[in-house]
């Protein structure tokens, strides 16, 4: 669960992506809305979240995004190859500046020797450039693992928006 | 916020769901991601979250779900109208059984005379059948606001689940 506290990583990206008149799409494939329901919880956020997709089916990463289903069973939907896919595919169905993008296995059952409870893939990619994308295995238990995916979603996001010309 | 207390709605909400076999579609315009990032806190939510759609800006209303623009119009965005189209909207665009879609003004900006702040309209529908809808008027700041809103929809989903044949 989240906590009381507040909420400083969402508000900063919604306040940086305000000053750069950033608007995003979201794409929660492990985190199920977490980053979307901070982000939405800040005053204002009309003009920063443009929508979120949640493809937590394996069908819906497919039919929501049209990612391929080819590429999903090669790779996995839990590798970089995948959320990248994600990322591109939210700004193709959507009007958002910048899209984030995350896929990974909160546990605590789903692991394999391969693939372990807490490995994430994070995706983060601004319309026309090429996506930035990172791999984590985060520890702790299912909320400890979805909120770290969540935290470092927000964190990529604001780093690359510093960087950006 | 979420609080860190359990989540007894969303747990039940998950127990409900898994016995009858029933899987989920969320359609949060107003929330954000809050109920399906609750949901899917929970252990084994593959089996009981299908997918979501987060349709925050009007666009993504049409473009996501296929709501009529003309009925967004006609009705705004927050109507009973528009909830209950986008609730079955939810079905035809995933492999879900029930749809829980909500829609509303979380505040502290955007109300009007007729549409306040903490109006929300909640719609729960089992495929094949008629939408249940709801108006609330919901008290309290943004946070308050959002969190009544998600509480009342899991709550209208338990409800529909038990009176169901």
């Amino acid at each position: 669960m989240m906590s009381e506290s507040p909420d400083v990583l969402a508000v900063e990206v919604s306040r940086r992506c305000r000053e750069k008149g950033v608007r995003l799409v979201l794409v929660e494939a492990c985190t199920g809305g977490l980053v979307c329901a901070r982000l939405t919880e800040v005053p204002g956020a009309s003009s920063v979240v443009e929508r979120g997709f949640i493809p937590y089916s394996n069908e819906s990463k497919v039919e929501q995004l049209g990612v391929p289903l080819e590429l999903l069973q090669v790779h996995g939907s839990v590798s970089a190859e995948a959320v990248e896919a994600l990322a591109h595919a939210a700004l193709e169905h959507s009007r958002a500046d910048w899209a984030v993008a995350e896929t990974g296995i909160a546990g605590p059952t789903g692991g394999t020797p391969l693939k372990p409870v807490g490995l994430a893939f994070l995706a983060v990619v601004r319309r026309g450039e090429r996506a930035a994308v990172e791999r984590h295995v985060f520890t702790g238990d299912r909320s400890d693992v979805r909120r770290a995916i969540a935290d470092r979603a927000m964190a990529l996001l604001l780093a690359r928006l510093e960087s950006e010309s």
